[in-house]
């Protein structure tokens, strides 16, 4: 039988590595290890003991510990990447896109030594090319190497959507196909509330507002922000991704994916919808696009290849 | 300030209504008073003393008391109405209407005796005529009238087509009008999966099929259990219903609400898009429909007025 | 890895097994299987059908199906047994044990037959022979056959202390060995509301009818339903036991459990304090009583003891 | 009726302030407005903003505005203040107590203007004086001014007795009078495991050790952080509190309190053992002490006096 815990390791005790730790272990998904470099470890100690405290108040059964050391990351059912360095001032993409590889290039042999077998979900940026560099270290499967992007879009375009009209964000769906922010391709024609398209509520000239707004998302909280950027949002995509797997829940998520063939692409990561359960992506649902939409996709894989090209 | 919590009736202490409550108490939405007849008193008590003993280990803090006295129901914030027949083999439709129609009648004059500015939910069939009659009996507004259909028939919609794509049911999203059972109006071009329309996903012999079993779903559920009918998925709809209008979350719900005009309707109760919030229906969402929706509408209109001929 | 959903099954359709599968699935703790008789079979479909089409509307992602097919437990975590018949007027106490053993016995052979190594919670009554009964026809070790009634004696005492001194019920913890109902042994001085004794809290004449209404619980549920008895807070009584083994929770929780010495008992299944975790019963918590406490242990063993006596 | 959202304005929106938003919209308990000073409205904003867009994901309807205009908070339910500074290396404990007694006053003062007659909670250390300065200030009838420190100290001493025993948070009862860390008087007579007495199941040594720990947990976060305290459980502490008082749940908590007689104390803001309900401290329960257990609250409220000396 099973009945054991499910583990969950998350790379990175930053902002984001530390809330998704904690939704987590809130949900009683799973155990949960936070995991940062030895520099770090007390103050990831620290934030593991902080959120274990939070468990007899908010309800919660599940171990969080906080580690500089890989061992305790053995036999994790998911690991979730979400270390790196953020674009500064002054730096070329390119040396956010080396140094951000060499980061996830000895994470990931550090993940598979501990855990050959596992499903590795990725958040770091730029965020398809990391997703594909954890893939080609990892030696893992495709279905089993993962990027987020699409959900936190969709939640910020759905979030919109739904100040726009008054109503529930339970209501509002949405959907994003391509490169994360902007290259993101919002499929409007897909999108709706309360099953109701959206361009029978909402006039084109807002939706396009809304959508401009959505593709510099990130950009307005870290803009508000002044110095960080966003981690609630970017935790709780990633743990609905990850809920999708260990609970074999089989929902149509968008995901950046690893594609041979599906959308007329081949050998690249790019958000697209898929199917998320316990084998990871189950399915990439290929769709049939307008010529505008091709284009836009087309235009989101150059971006993405262009980044791979400077990957070592 | 407002720190009172909230009240809510049932009216029918059968497994719809008692099952109705226990979710309400659950979800800690409200207290909870579950009335039914002075022969059924005590039985009623013993199904609210039995909820209120699972509250300490489901967790939950809401008072659920069991009643024959509508004094009882004094100042609900939403009284939900279960009670009456169900048709009977041998009963014509117009003796369950008939009777039906003065069990609303008794019971909506108490509820407004003790709750003058109370939301009625009605579930009591056939629904559409029995919300106009306690609409009428009441003399609330409008807006705070409401039937439910569209909740159910759509929830089992997304049941039938979850299981045919294999993926989870919080990502089918379907939509209904008109009438329930075999009135039902479903705008497949409104429903998806994961955003995806499910014209893309499944044959139009296959949708065809899950529609007509919808349409059937009621009955599919009376013919198995063999003496008696649903009651889960039913009193679930309820509570969404109610907690959308508790917590006033403008969640957009297909409801039968009073047409003046909208679809072309009018001084008709049916099942159309709508808005609840803490007002009840905020918001009917008038659709463009295609020829063929439209007729189907008519039909459904036809067969509600058909039955609102029998009131006395 | 390990994540397939994880199984259980319900034996027997009544209330009681019905609601529990309908509670462990709305807490997507495992899929679900509800299975009862052949001439049964298309009522308990349609219950689980039902369940099923509320899955939408609460959100919850789980399979639950009904069967009369014991084929279709195979491999499940844990299996729950209601089945079995409920005393009935001019009954003798050993026909009901008679009966009912019959019933676990040809149940336990079906589900060891598809399970040989789940674990088995029994609510049947006489419960502790009936638990007994299930741990020598299964063959499991003593830890992964358990059974229920001390979860469902506390909640009824909490409720009816909650009420007493009109605080939450989340606050009041009690405490209660030995059997079932009549033969409940309270420990007073163990049971607080938030922390504070209740011996501090309330006047000792009023603890006893409380005590006394406990030990009465269920026949003042069956007394005011009239035909049935409880089934609300013995499905959620059975639904936390099953999560905390699901979960691995480590949760101490009052339940039947195999005595090898503990409690100076020895050959016994008796309700005492456990600590259930993913091998079932991890631990007897063995205290020390007073004089009066082991006496009344002591009269609720011979109890159990004599229904031993009426097993074949 | 009274179907609109409560609203909680969190004043301070450091780690603490935010995770406490957080955390109560999460729940869906009310809208949240989350304020701070000028200077830091931007990034007040970006944090609700990505809060609110983290909604959809995790599945709950509820506004989060960040602002730094107090009119935003117009009738508030209850408004919790996590503002004012930390002490730092250097700084005099008196420096600290007029520093943020300067800080309670002004934000008093603004509160009070907009929500005449809110319930106000308080986090601001040395919380004890903090406290008695906004009741003073607030003008508020004393139970409606209430300060945390004992879920927070009770919550970790759960956590390390959990760990100690290998069992479920949820089955560890704790009890603490007095001040905040140091000057904490656990019952530990009153704390229990499953209803177990403690010093049935530790040594008194371990239990001595784990007293110990739980005085300085608050100082274990901030040496393993090195740059910070806690603030999820603190924060948990905080909703705990709010949403017993916002759906009048009457919870048994630890609070601070405002002392006229009760434990033998009079003009005094100390933690003991509350009901929270929609009035706030609905009532103080009035325990016998042991000589020790009373010495070490006159001790505890000796320092909480020795800070009110230095308020100006």
């Amino acid at each position: 039988m099973s009945m054991v815990r499910k583990k969950v390791s998350v790379i990175g005790s930053g902002f984001t590595g530390a809330t998704t730790a904690f939704l987590l272990a809130q949900k009683e998904l799973c155990d949960v290890v936070l995991v940062d470099i030895p520099g770090m470890e007390n103050s990831t100690k620290g934030k593991a003991l902080d959120m274990l405290e939070a468990s007899p108040v908010q309800g919660f059964d599940a171990s969080i510990i906080g580690t500089a050391d890989y061992a305790d990351t053995k036999d994790s059912d998911i690991v979730i990447i979400t270390a790196g360095i953020a674009r500064k001032p002054g730096m070329s993409r390119d040396d956010l896109v080396q140094t951000n590889q060499k980061v996830m290039k000895s994470v990931t042999a550090e993940i598979i030594k501990h855990s050959p077998d596992t499903t590795i979900l990725v958040l770091t940026n730029p965020v398809d090319a990391m997703t594909y560099t954890v893939y080609k270290e990892s030696g893992l499967p495709k279905e089993r190497v993962i990027g987020q992007s699409g959900v936190l879009d969709t939640a910020r375009f759905r979030t919109f959507i739904a100040q726009e009209l008054n109503v529930s964000v339970k209501d509002v769906s949405g959907f994003v196909l391509g490169g994360h922010g902007d290259d993101m391709v919002p499929l409007v024609r897909y999108s709706a509330a309360g099953g109701v398209p959206l361009e029978t509520l909402i006039s084109p000239e807002r939706i396009e507002e809304i959508v401009a707004r959505t593709r510099k998302g990130g950009a307005e909280i870290v803009n508000l922000l002044g110095n960080g950027s966003a981690y609630y949002a970017p935790a709780a995509s990633l743990v609905e991704m990850a809920e999708a797997i260990l609970k074999d829940q089989k929902r149509i998520i968008p995901a950046i994916a690893y594609l041979e063939g599906e959308f007329g692409m081949d050998g690249i990561y790019l958000g697209v919808p898929t199917v998320l359960g316990k084998n990871g992506v189950e399915k990439i649902i290929d769709l049939e696009l307008t010529d505008e939409e091709k284009q836009a996709l087309s235009k989101s894989a150059d971006s993405v290849k262009a980044v791979m090209q400077v990957l070592a």
